[in-house]
């Protein structure tokens, strides 16, 4: 490794390369159980320049490349099994700039969701996409990251015009335009979004925003059962009803919130909802909503109409996941993550909310139900080799249940490498495309080498 | 081509073949300008597993593909410059199956808009991509349609679930899921849409449709400048009304418009519009639409309540290319379709008209200015050199003047060969990329060779 220092400091500064002990074990873990390794060096690149020298002493050297937004992906994504160079964003942290007319920001790779969100909020603006944790736009393009909000405003992929991106050789693309649209060449945009760092380095994005919705109204429903519950969502998506946030919560997941947050909310399935439009529209697609939940069976409907009762709710659902990790300490968080077509959404809950009961390990569902999306936490003891084994099989009879209906096995965490061993059985032969392409563009498999893919 | 026939023949059969000088010469065009150019057979498949074979056999005997839907792309697409073998998909034209509860439907290729949409209607439910040709469903996916409605709706690439597609060698994959987002894997999908035949044949899609909406309202709005017009329609969208179709036409083409749809819309740069919502909420949007187009200038806003009317104002606006050609017989359409951030876009098509005005060949501008994206109709006699060279450099003018601004030099229908020569321009070296992925996935360059790229 000292011959690769001494290449990357003919670019970087002593203070951006880093082999303390302490930084190198905060970029060997993400927030999961999965297992840790480390990194040999970790480096702060502050430009693109300083990315692309960095990549070409990895090829000269022949060394793994871990790029590293916050670490706040879920199935290992950022942990550096071939060890190597982590790629720490968070000095390239900057809003370039703001195009209110336009409705486009652009920023650097380590600008967080927080961050964006708050200078945005000075122009009337906000940018959609939400993941639980305060991610980096660059980590939340590299997973496609989306979000409560995605069932109106979609996913991450759905937001990006243009990225500055490093390949593999050091050399420098981009991937879009400034256009709403384009039919110009293939759609290498969409091609980098999702690829978790296998196929290069983004160093500058540009995100379309939106104008804070000019009425905002919140809601909680709850439900005798859960079959209740998810088909009350079914019939709003079919009506058309423009909803922009429906999150199903479980018992489970409920008691959590409570303790947690403070809450008291009904321990009964439950929908947290959020409506954005004109005055009089959105009057009618509560009034509406209400309506059909209640032809499901809805016990309690409550809109939230003041501020602080809608932001307490939403700050409730997001801190959800810590919730769990807080009040069960000692224990390793795994979360799964399928999405199914909407009309077997409520059998999936059923049956994953059955197969956790008969685990016997604590855990909850939560889900972004408006996309048939949904996710189970469960906490388990790492030193307890059945629980882990019986809490893998679980995620597993998951995933197969979701494949088997035309499903993903993972809706918006990724794949990493918690989710590579379902790749052949979701793809086929696309698989094999797939390699291919990683082959092409990382000749060497240095970048991220063995997530999403084994390349042999 | 002998040996060719006979080895299709082991699958085909006879009448699934043809040789046919007329056939041929119906697959050497399309409606525009391009150069024709005749394909040595012209095959018919009815399944899959002919699409395969056929693959094969043009691997064995090196010889090039062209897919084909109805062949109203508008570059040159569908043009077999290198003869070989034409793919006409109007065979495998069955709507296979519609999942309503998952507001979902799968189709073959060769199914046409029109078709899909008939059948649809049935369900209360429709299919949002219009380009103003009955298009089949392959070919909009090939070229990434769109069209009056992708201001609300999205663009091809966001409709397709999931696509069986027979690559080059014969071997066939999926490229997503039913699930309505997934983060498994690279996005195949976003990377094969938009594709235009040159990556390999798609033979059945999963496309996402919509409820018809509860409430439906057309407007139409007459200003005194191309200025106003377009101004108040970047004022709408910062305003984040939810516009369903937002289309400006200006004098030149309401005076075809009125010809040849026998309307008497008056001579004026116009905004054809129309709201989708509930009741209340479209009542609201549309008298704030009225409010700021107002104070843009706007010198007479007319609602289009009744049925009659606002199909009326759909079909003049749909017709309008076909009016130009109607109304300059023995003339060939050129089209300018570049797209740009909604700041430019004023700016745009005001440089446009001028050069439009300064060419003194006919034509007129209309677009879906809501994404940043208008065409120039341009009618030019093919055999006057002069006139063809002045109205290829205007083209090339509008699409250097869209790239300065970072637009593109294809809103909506593709490179074909007519956009090829911009491609480094507008992708630099990401172009390096997508001739990677198409050596990759087509090593013998036989599908629609030369089309979008050039391989060597
Ligand atoms: C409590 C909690 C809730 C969550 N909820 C959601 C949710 O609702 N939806 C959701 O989608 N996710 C969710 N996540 C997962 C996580 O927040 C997302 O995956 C997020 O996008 C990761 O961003 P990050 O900045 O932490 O990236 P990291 O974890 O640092 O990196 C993620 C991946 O991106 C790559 N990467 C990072 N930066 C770059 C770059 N500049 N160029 C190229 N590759 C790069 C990394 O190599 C890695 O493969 C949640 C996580 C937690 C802890
Ligand atoms: C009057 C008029 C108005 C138009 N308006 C619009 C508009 O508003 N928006 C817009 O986007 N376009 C518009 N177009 C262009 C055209 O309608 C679209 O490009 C349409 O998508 C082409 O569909 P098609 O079935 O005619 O495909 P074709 O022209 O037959 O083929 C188009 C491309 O797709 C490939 N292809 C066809 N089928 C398959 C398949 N099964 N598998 C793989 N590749 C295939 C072909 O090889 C070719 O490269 C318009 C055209 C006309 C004539």
């Amino acid at each position: 490794m000292e011959l690769v220092i001494h290449a990357l400091k003919e670019k970087l500064s002593d203070e951006q390369i880093s082999t303390n002990e302490t930084i190198r074990e905060l970029h060997s873990k993400d927030e999961t159980h999965h297992q840790t390794s480390l990194p040999d060096i970790v480096v702060f690149p502050k430009s693109t320049e300083e990315v692309s020298h960095i990549m070409k002493v990895a090829q000269e050297f022949k060394t793994p490349i871990t790029p590293f937004g916050v670490g706040s992906s879920l199935e290992g994504h950022v942990i550096p099994y071939e060890n190597g160079i982590t790629v720490d964003f968070s000095l390239m942290n900057q809003i370039l700039e703001i195009k209110e007319s336009d409705l486009l920001v652009k920023v650097q790779p380590g600008v967080t969701r927080e961050q964006l969100n708050q200078e945005l909020k000075k122009y009337g603006l906000f940018f959609t996409v939400d993941p639980g944790a305060n991610a980096t736009i660059g980590g939340m393009a590299a997973t496609n990251a989306s979000g409560t909000t995605t069932v109106k405003y979609g996913v991450m992929r759905d937001q990006v015009r243009d990225m500055e991106v490093v390949l593999a050789d050091g050399s420098v693309i981009h991937t879009g335009s400034l256009a709403a649209k384009s039919a110009s060449g293939y759609h290498l945009n969409g091609l980098f979004i999702g690829s978790e760092g296998t196929l290069g380095c983004f160093t500058e994005l540009t995100l379309q925003v939106h104008g804070i919705p000019e009425h905002i109204a919140a809601a909680r429903a709850t439900f005798p059962t859960i079959n209740n519950a998810i088909e009350s969502v079914t019939s709003i998506l079919q009506a058309g009803i423009p909803i922009a946030r429906v999150e199903f919560v479980d018992e489970a997941s409920i008691i959590q919130i409570n303790k947690f947050s403070e809450t008291d909310y009904p321990i009964k399935p439950t929908l947290f909802m959020e409506f954005h439009g004109n005055e009089a529209g959105l009057q009618e697609d509560v009034e509406f909503t209400k309506e059909i939940m209640a032809h499901h069976g809805c016990e309690d409907f409550l809109s939230e109409t003041n501020n602080a009762a809608r932001n307490q709710l939403w700050d409730a659902r997001h801190n959800l996941a810590y919730a769990y990790v807080h009040d069960y300490v000692g224990k390793k968080m795994m979360l799964t993550d399928v999405a199914v077509p909407i009309s077997e959404l409520a059998n999936a809950v059923i049956y994953t909310r059955k197969e956790l009961d008969k685990l016997g390990i604590p855990g909850g569902i939560v889900g972004h139900v408006g996309d048939g999306n949904f996710h189970t936490i469960v906490m388990i003891d790492m030193d307890n080799a059945e629980e882990v084994e019986k809490a893998t099989q679980f995620n597993e009879n998951v995933v197969l249940y979701a494949l088997e209906r035309g499903g993903t096995c993972t809706g918006e965490h990724g794949v990493g490498i918690g989710k590579k061993a379902y790749q052949r059985k979701e793809h086929g032969a696309a698989l094999d495309i797939m390699i291919q392409i990683k082959t092409v563009l990382d000749p060497n498999n240095l970048l991220n080498p063995n997530k999403i893919i084994d390349v042999e």
